[in-house]
């Protein structure tokens, strides 16, 4: 299909591009980090070192030293595209900073390689149809911290190449990550739909005062997540009835009909309730404590992640 | 406020109900369990010895002989509820035979007591309208199995005593559960309404041909339920912006309303869906793994309770 991937170059050493360097040299590969902002650059090595410190602390990752050889930050995007057999793409999620750098990227690249964007949610077509090697694009939609969590979403646009898929799905497989394949462009995808349906369903909930935000929470911390932090919503269901599926359907498809119909017309969040979230948060979470919180979710993440590893099926 | 709890009634000795004998027996409580089936009466012993020499294997309790000492099986709804401070039906979930229990718990129980319904969508009011107590009726539903998945919703009728709602909310804070308190009632409560609006997304998605059933699983179990199961949704989000919630809001609000407008009308799962991913089911897990599959999620989060035991904050 293509030569194989040796050298991944990474454009855009944010919190995302970062992490994406760091499981790309974990697996073995060799990394170009590019960043328009100096600051950046000078900054990420030491970035770099502290989260992989960290994940060995976690038994995540055994030779600190090996990884961080495989990564070399370069002050150019045609220094690292030109080498690379596959470019992920992290710059900020805007429709015109995406272009540009698409359009960069697409001069500066081998013809045969192929290129990720970490979009979240706007689909590849609105930024990459100007690119003379536009077959080659696609979205490779990781979640942030891509090293902590695995999942990958991977959407082609209607120009590219079937082969193209491929190869961003084995290379997602091979460095260890879970790439779901999501057939055609859709606003959001499915990661963010799905969250977005169960965000939208909590504010309704909050704003007309069937609970507070700290108790929404705590349904899903202490209940509904647990399973789905290792099985989806469709085994979950499965097993939740005698019969599989077919059962549960049976059984309860029209409570959650009652419940879509309950909800007639797309309620924006409104700013109401925004503010009263927010206060609530804040008492919970004074906002100097933020970033703290951050570190423990990630450290958090990390523990979670050598859990995850030592369980079988 | 009202006596201490010291014997609790268990109506109903299925899954949830022995689910529960567990949770208040492990807590020191005695316990009285009921089932009108005389089989599931003779059965229930080995099965509770089962789960929790299962639990003792995996660290979550000490002392199974202990435990076990606490549960009474009782062949009368009367003798178990009768002496009880505290009674958690946990009976066939319609409102029919809910209606007919309560009445019967009712007559036979302490004025003082409590009544908890395991109710997983049906409000109280449905069922506890004409109970001579029934300022002492509420529902208290907990995720199945109780004794591994902590969350339980707290929901008041029109008619229940406010010290009622606090004895149940301290009761399940003592034995270890989390409550959460869903302020009014409203069909589905919160847990089952924010797995509604999610399911509800990942049907459409699969029926519109977006991915697979097995794809959008993975997005759940290896990404957005990561964090889930040990952040809620607020939360969540609260870290995902450098400002907080009100700076996710502000940034992210929009695209979620888009999200939530492209679904204009309520869709209910077709039975075309169904039959497909009933179909890709089959296909992962043959009907008779089932049962093996079950017990594979029920090994694994009491791997993942003896894991959250272990961490802090």
């Amino acid at each position: 299909m293509t030569k194989a991937i040796r050298t991944v170059a990474i454009v855009g050493a944010g919190l995302v591009g970062s992490g994406w360097a760091i499981v790309f040299a974990r697996a073995g590969l060799e990394v170009k980090l590019y960043d328009v902002d100096a600051g950046i650059r000078n900054h990420v090595p030491a970035f770099l070192k502290g989260a992989l410190e960290d994940m060995q602390g976690a038994g995540l990752v055994d030779k600190v030293d090996e990884v961080l050889a495989r990564i070399e930050v370069v002050d150019t995007l045609e220094a690292a595209v030109t080498p690379a057999q596959y470019v992920q793409e992290s710059v900020f999620e805007r429709v015109d900073i995406k272009k540009q750098i698409s359009l960069r990227i697409d001069a500066a690249m081998d013809s045969a390689a192929v290129v990720g964007s970490s979009s979240s949610g706007i689909p590849g077509s609105a930024f990459t149809e100007e690119c003379t090697n536009r077959s080659r694009f696609l979205v490779v939609h990781p979640v942030n911290p891509p090293h902590l969590v695995p999942v990958v979403e991977i959407v082609p646009a209607p120009w590219t190449d079937t082969d193209v898929v491929t190869i961003a799905n084995d290379l997602m497989s091979l460095v260890g990550q879970v790439p779901v394949l999501v057939r055609r462009e859709i606003e959001g995808f499915i990661l963010n739909r799905l969250q977005g349906a169960l965000l939208n369903e909590a504010w309704a909930l909050f704003e007309d005062g069937y609970a507070s935000a700290a108790d929404i929470d705590k349904t899903v911390a202490y209940g509904l997540g647990l399973r789905w932090s290792f099985m989806g919503p469709f085994e979950t269901i499965d097993l939740n009835a005698p019969g599989g599926l077919k059962d549960y359907a049976e059984r309860l498809a029209p409570l959650y009909h009652r419940i879509a119909q309950s909800r007639p017309t797309a309620r924006a969040w409104s700013q109401e309730a925004i503010a009263a979230a927010d206060a609530e948060r804040r008492v919970a979470l004074p906002a100097g404590d933020l970033a703290a919180r951050r570190e423990w979710r990630d450290a958090y993440l990390m523990r979670l992640a050598a859990f995850r590893e030592k369980q079988e099926g």
